[in-house]
């Protein structure tokens, strides 16, 4: 397996025009290698050149590790004074004939700390982006990593169902953050979630990206749950809007649009079908409703490893979706000062259309 | 307090020949603005050029934070589609006449996402480390952040107590640290920790950085336990060695080598003293011991908003201490393939020595 997802990078590289790539500590390293690595102040990159064996340089103490590769690879340890890393860095990367070659990198990923060491051994080298060739390589979710894929929403549905009976009049955002986040981990989810869990209540949920306050929970308010779990590295992530007692007609109003939303985004995602056509779905039940200039966000993003990933579901983006492609549909509508609305789920591209990985109801719930 | 923190940037900057700044997410622009933004996929920047006022360019939907800035910031917003990006900084950027300035940016956060976004946006600035200005800034606690990171500590404290009733034969690696994991985040610790509590156990013991695996705790086992708490965005870092059941006698050698050492870096540490010679004092205990060799890492690292951060406790690294720094004292030996022992504590420099905020029993404890 992992023999062939090294054998689709060098595709994809040829492809690309690119003849290196360097990797630091993330999602990709651990897809390659199997290896996962602390992203921290000592600098760790794995640099393939096609035709030349792979090779991680790492601190030392991280050695310990490497029997568990997946992949052969040559190892470049240091030392823990940071005096030496020039140095090491020029020794390890000296056989490879960086040259001036363009070297790849993970935009968003790659930090000035490993490109500078990289520089300094190399500075003939010049970099590039490579997330073309890396959103691309783990872009066709296989069987194992769907199956994983589910489990992380089973985890986070069951893990929402545990803490309902809690959300009532009295108790804080925060409060509820946290017993989420222990039922998360309870129900097995791996300890490094994918995202800390928004809870955000009345006012604060017409800000999207809110995180738990010490407000408590009123009668009248909204709630946007916004959670997800993780289950061997692939992420889940869903949201859910529930009404404390009785609501505002307004926001009624707009939950019912938001489901739409939700509905016809969903129902939008096909083989050949293009990610925009996705946002456009959505986008226009929430524009026919006269809401269009309060859904501020696009319709969602691409899901697996990281929890924003490729296929990115924006308006006007002529990605083509297919089979086993995986992606979020969010659309929200947010009246500034009132509340918020957002229902969430996971999506999968089947070879006939697309099926929704999640299945909690989303009809108003009311607490 | 937030206009004396920017204020003394600035200083940092003169001090340093530097006008410009660039700060992506993370603690240095949290501990300036007291706004927390996600590092993802969508560049967030503040940039601060000397004599102007600090500019923000973030995410539409990330506009609501902004009210909470504790200083007057100017706001860029983009929208979702990255195609408008490089125009929106563009446009952004030209009233800062950035020029041909060399622009510091912070090496273990600053990412190539942002690089590049502002490489096209000003195509003559050149990046430089502004390591040292941020190392600088964020070096010395004040009262109010040893506070944070007291309570830091007792929250660890307290979690890892309540779970040593847990530590005996049987019990997973993976099923400790979900469980401290729980209890940490019960017992009032900030959701993000700051790193994954590490549990290993018998032969896994002997790797530094070792992740909690499927491993059952058996007779003769030492156990590693590191871990912390966040307060308030502070972290506290602690780790504690257990036996389980009778050890063989070179176990109980190196724990009582590493309790020494432990004690004689403690013990090391002043104003005026040198980083390097806390190394060095607890080192030479275990190289006395005839260990040398098998304490393969630095004897610590400094401890503030983040869990790595200077000053870094390294052989000959030489650095002085003084009153409201705050690092870390772990020295270990690690016998391959046999088990290893860590004993960490987390210290502040005073105005007369050295003070450790932690005070965990480290006596071997044998469950």
């Amino acid at each position: 397996m992992a023999e062939t997802r090294f054998e689709r990078l060098r595709e994809l590289m040829d492809q690309n025009g690119l003849n290196a790539i360097a990797l630091n500590p993330g999602p990709t390293l651990n897809y390659l290698t199997g290896l996962n690595f602390h992203l921290m102040e000592r600098p760790t990159i794995l640099v393939y050149v096609i035709g030349q064996p792979p090779l991680l340089i790492l601190p030392e103490l991280e050695q310990a590790k490497l029997s568990r590769s997946r992949i052969p690879l040559q190892a470049a340890p240091y030392s823990d004074d940071p005096a030496t890393w020039p140095e090491a860095f020029r020794q390890a990367l000296k056989p490879l004939n960086l040259g001036n070659l363009n070297i790849g990198l993970e935009p968003v990923r790659m930090r000035y700390l490993e490109m500078d060491y990289l520089q300094q051994a190399v500075p003939a080298a010049r970099f590039t982006s490579a997330s073309g060739v890396v959103g691309e390589l783990r872009l066709h979710k296989d069987s194992v990593e769907i199956n994983e894929m589910c489990k992380a929403v089973a985890i986070a549905q069951r893990s929402l169902l545990d803490i309902l009976p809690m959300i009532k009049t009295g108790v804080t955002e925060k409060m509820l953050a946290a017993e989420l986040t222990i039922q998360l981990l309870r129900n097995g989810s791996d300890s490094e979630l994918p995202f800390q869990p928004i809870i955000a209540s009345g006012p604060n949920s017409a800000n999207p990206h809110a995180a738990p306050t010490d407000r408590a929970l009123q009668t009248g308010d909204l709630v946007v749950i916004d959670w997800g779990a993780r289950s061997n590295g692939y992420c889940s992530d869903l949201t859910r809007t529930f009404a404390v007692g009785d609501i505002d007609p307004e926001l009624r109003t707009i939950y019912e649009t938001v489901k739409q939303a939700n509905h016809a985004g969903r129902a939008a995602g096909k083989p050949a079908a293009n990610a925009g056509e996705v946002d456009q779905a959505a986008r226009t039940v929430i524009e026919r409703a006269g809401y269009g200039e309060f859904f501020t966000h696009r319709t969602g993003h691409g899901l697996g490893l990281e929890d924003h990933e490729p296929p990115y579901i924006f308006n006007g983006n002529p990605q083509q979706l297919s089979t086993g492609m995986t992606y979020t549909v969010e659309p929200g509508i947010y009246l500034p000062d009132r509340g918020g609305v957002r229902i969430e789920d996971d999506m999968l591209v089947t070879e006939t259309g697309s099926v929704s990985l999640s299945d909690l109801p989303r009809e108003l719930m009311t607490l």
